[in-house]
């Protein structure tokens, strides 16, 4: 229990660590990144809970003190990357910008996502692996994400900023061709991740066809 | 034994059917192909050669007959529809035609490799499972085709048929949005496969953003 703190007090002179709670939550996250790692160098069957806990130097039964077993980590990490995706969307909605810049923005931490530890494990990790209830949940997720993908390019298209085209189709190119990072970016490559991410953007949005001059 | 023909002979009214190699073959490849689709539908951890026999309504002895194990499976599945898209490429290299041609051909082969059950099965189930010679060799397979993708992006560079970009990056968006296909294409819906490849393809080529009237 904590003790009550003294308004009129100077501070302690020994310095509050973090909580019990927090130290927890921290030693959780590492597991799962541990993992997540792991999962997407070596794949999900190949990587036991044996080896996680080797790579953080702890035995398997601290291990379970953080979490229950391997679908358990690998749907906490699908889902932070999903939940972060979603709330990073959101953001950009209200931020009242029109919707091809947020269709932009949303490019972005797509491909964010699948240049991060949780996010290629989402992709590359199939979840046919999880229990149901748990698949259906990151289904509807994901299905979301899609949606907002869809209704986006939709209202470009309606405003005259895209051409005209088949939302459902382009929503999906968007996503696979960014989707793809989680395969082949390499973080020790010639470009940083928001660079890679920018020029993906844009042959998405312009196309890769040369111009003819008098249009660009 | 076969006979030997006679040069002057009226043909045989029993009709001659085809050979044991032949039966063989056609027998493996219905074992490939519903194992393929169990894959690709329930995951590759989760299909059991007793299933992929209880579906074919044969004993699973009578399986190992035509193949050896479940991975031997995966890799034939794979190889083949890697083996199949290097030809069709190869094929289209031959034709003499453009590199902006030759390019949309390799859209096509790709896209249909992507909507058909070897390849769905290439690209929703990882590779981390096999044996490391067999993965070695699938992922040469994968490096050709993804050179040959920068090949044709580079050529059409050089001769001004494309926009100046990253051929590395280029080939990736391609190959990523047409990879997709294996997620979320389903045979049942509005489009046939090769409307949806066509689509996706003048997508990428031509991007999504409305052109200025007068260079339409």
């Amino acid at each position: 229990m904590n003790a009550k703190p003294l308004s009129s007090a100077p501070p302690s002179p020994w310095p509050q660590g973090p909580s019990r709670a927090e130290q927890r939550q921290a030693k959780r996250d590492a597991v799962l990144n541990v993992a997540a790692q792991m999962f997407n160098e070596r794949g999900f069957h190949a990587t036991s809970l044996d080896d996680v806990a080797a790579h953080l130097n702890v035995s398997k039964p601290t291990l379970y003190y953080y979490v229950k077993n391997k679908e358990e980590i690998l749907i906490a990490c699908m889902e932070t990357a999903l939940a972060l995706m979603l709330d990073n969307m959101e953001e950009s909605r209200r931020s009242g910008r029109g919707p091809l810049e947020q269709l932009h923005d949303c490019m972005h931490v797509y491909g964010q996502m699948a240049t991060q530890p949780f996010g290629i494990c989402l992709i590359r990790v199939g979840d046919e692996v999880l229990p149901p209830d748990s698949r259906k949940e990151l289904r509807r997720m994901k299905s979301e994400i899609n949606l907002q993908f869809r209704h986006l390019v939709g209202d470009c298209v309606q405003q005259g900023l895209l051409a005209p085209c088949d939302p459902t189709v382009t929503a999906f190119v968007i996503q696979g061709a960014l989707s793809w990072l989680a395969r082949w970016y390499q973080p020790t490559g010639a470009y940083s991740a928001d660079q890679i991410i920018e020029q993906c953007t844009q042959l998405l949005l312009q196309g890769v066809l040369a111009r003819p001059a008098h249009s660009q």
